[in-house]
């Protein structure tokens, strides 16, 4: 059976499981996720040696490598995830809008299922466990394609989850997985249009790319997090370095970080030396504009694509600028439009940055990393969003939901 | 310049444009929207000028001429149509939620404009003008790309918009239109990702199938309204008898007309005939099924195919079902997921029926032609989706928002 034969039969039985799923109590979907979890340890010893497979087979860097690798602690902690997806309040059925009309009818907006969602990644196998989790508690079917790296382990995987989902009387097509790593899977999943209704690529950038560049599906995605942070003239100068320190250094690998520091001309003189001191004591880089070099002489100069370079390292693009307009011109022309901040004491300016800023995430005197669903309470996210519609930010249980009208009438005709 | 040069031209200075409507109050809005409506009146003259050539080029059927055809009427109707936009209540900057985080954090979800909205019609020149009073109030900037048949009359109403636009002190780049008919402008607008976040073709069901197929930009759209009402064995017959006449016969050519009737094999017996007098004298023929032709003799048999076909004409399809599941089942194989009622005295079964059906609007005891956003309540559409994220159904001034978060701290930083 070829790839679009496969994802066919695969999203026909997604299709029916959704239906099920969305008709489901969350009583019956909480159950099922406790099931998983409970199938994720019966099934410790199966998953552990289809995952040593996959890193014998494995050829790249140590860090991929550690990402790849499961331990029984790595395993508990994704049925324990599956347990704590069960806790988060039912997202589906919420009434998010009731009206009447003067005629009578009765209009109600109510949240429900997208339907078959495609999910695409890399590297970590707990991200098909994530994303099962995720999906079957918003009622949504899901089909996962994992990396080629951690294809034995997915579909172990897959099996216990399948398992548990069976286990708890619901149907164990809600949640599968590419039967390969054939790249055509890919492909077809890109092409699956009526197939599936959503596809959530999580991974570097150039697969996100692709997806976003080759999918007839709608997709949930952000390619990168070319974030920064300005710290503005009224800035308190203690809480500017806190910030931008754990902006910057907390995690320099996530799409959350701090990448460009934007520093306003007037506070630059008597800020930005100390700030320096404090990355440099972090181990940090600079890539700094002129301007900033002539305030901190030794700097590497930047180049203009520096300002356009999401680093995901101890690296900080540096560009002094006039005032809160200043910044957003920089932002509009070389932000993502993922997580912007700024810091300052006065609240006219920061009001102007926050209205002026297009970004999913605006902040105030707080870090750029705090772009997380965990931080936002969601209890857990499937990734973070940066296009325009649907959903913005971090991506949780109430963004893999859609909204459907039911209106109630008492024989009401159309004039 | 080519269509492509042309749209990243026109594309740049909507983004630009964009942004400036996106910080505007909603009074600066609403003043421009009043001022394209003076200015619509103040052109009269040449817009009808334009429309006359338009219809004198035209070679196609009188339906058609009389729907491209402007009076004095029909633009003083387009100039009202903007003045009541500015009357509706402010799409922007609506708080959606609003909660604080154990560590102080205060997040925000606020609505926020799409962007740069490209709309692709056919027909009607006062689309063109409804569209961009719906985009300029919600902070949108909008590329209009009407039909071919009416390329003149667009110019003339977009020149109009634009001064109207430009007296008001806003960005007249709010509101472009394609320069010509050309067909290559279709298509780079289809391929503009990064140049416009979202497409709303509204026309017949090939040219919006031909967008959903080649589109690489978001997509908000019907493509087919197959509405169904379901007669359940509990009905009032009388109410459902008003219904239906209502669901298919007040207007036959809009997407909300009911195009086949499911009929409860408990009922049909006593019901069918009259329904089928009902309409019969209102002008309407019938594709029935087996059962259905066994209790009304010589109606006409309906072939596999016509339940899967939108009439948008004075024809009904019939066919008799079992309970609430073989209405649902029924609907599930050959329904559009657009809108679909249940008429039933029965809680329990509507409730069912409320419940199984995965379309955008599910109605009880009402007529299917209310899927329209002035029934709704929201004072105008710009058309109705039935795609599966960020709106379904009626899309008015709310649904061409997006959200963004702001959040405030006191200088958090993530542990």
């Amino acid at each position: 059976m070829d790839a679009n034969e496969h994802l066919t039969q695969a999203a026909g039985a997604a299709r029916d499981a959704s239906r099920v799923l969305a008709r489901s109590p969350a009583t019956a979907r909480n159950a099922a996720l406790r099931a998983m979890g409970d199938a994720l340890r019966e099934r410790m010893h199966p998953i552990l040696a289809a995952n040593e497979a996959d890193v014998a087979a494995y050829a790249g860097t140590a860090a991929f490598r550690d990402r790849l690798t499961l331990t029984p602690a790595r395993v508990e902690a994704m049925a324990k995830g599956l347990e704590d997806v069960a806790e988060l309040p039912d997202p589906l059925d919420r009434t998010l809008a009731d009206w009447t009309r003067p005629n009578g009818l009765r209009i109600r907006r109510i949240a429900a299922p997208i339907g078959v969602i495609g999910m695409i990644y890399e590297s970590r196998p707990n991200v098909g466990a994530d994303a099962s989790a995720l999906c079957l508690k918003s009622g949504n079917a899901v089909i996962l394609r994992g990396g080629s790296d951690s294809i034995r382990s997915a579909a172990e995987i897959n099996a216990a989850l399948q398992t548990g989902i069976a286990a708890a009387g619901l149907p164990p097509a809600a949640v599968q997985t590419a039967p390969n790593a054939d790249r055509a899977y890919v492909a077809a999943m890109l092409a699956g249009a009526g197939l599936i209704d959503l596809i959530i690529p999580r991974g570097g950038k150039s697969l996100v790319e692709r997806v976003q560049r080759e999918a007839r599906v709608p997709v949930l995605a952000h390619a990168e997090g070319l974030c920064h942070t300005y710290i503005h003239a009224a800035a308190d100068p203690a809480m500017a370095r806190r910030i931008v320190a754990n902006a910057k250094m907390r995690r320099t690998g996530i799409c959350g970080a701090t990448e460009t520091l934007l520093i306003d001309r007037a506070i630059a003189p008597g800020l930005l030396p100390s700030i320096v001191d404090d990355l440099r004591a972090l181990g940090c880089d600079f890539r700094a504009d002129t301007a900033a070099r002539a305030i901190v002489p030794g700097l590497t100069a930047a180049r203009d694509a520096d300002f356009d370079t999401e680093w995901l390292d101890a690296i900080l693009s540096v560009a002094v600028v006039d005032g809160v307009d200043g910044a957003l011109a920089h932002i509009a022309h070389h932000g993502s439009e993922h997580t912007d901040a700024i810091i300052t004491e006065d609240a006219a300016a920061a009001d102007a940055f926050l209205r002026g800023v297009d970004s999913a995430v605006a902040l105030w005197n707080a870090s750029t990393q705090f772009c997380d669903g965990g931080e936002f309470g969601f209890g857990a996210e499937i990734g973070i969003a940066t296009g325009r519609i649907h959903a913005r930010g971090p991506v949780g249980l109430e963004q893999l939901t859609t909204y459907r009208y039911v209106v109630t009438g008492t024989g009401q005709i159309r004039p």
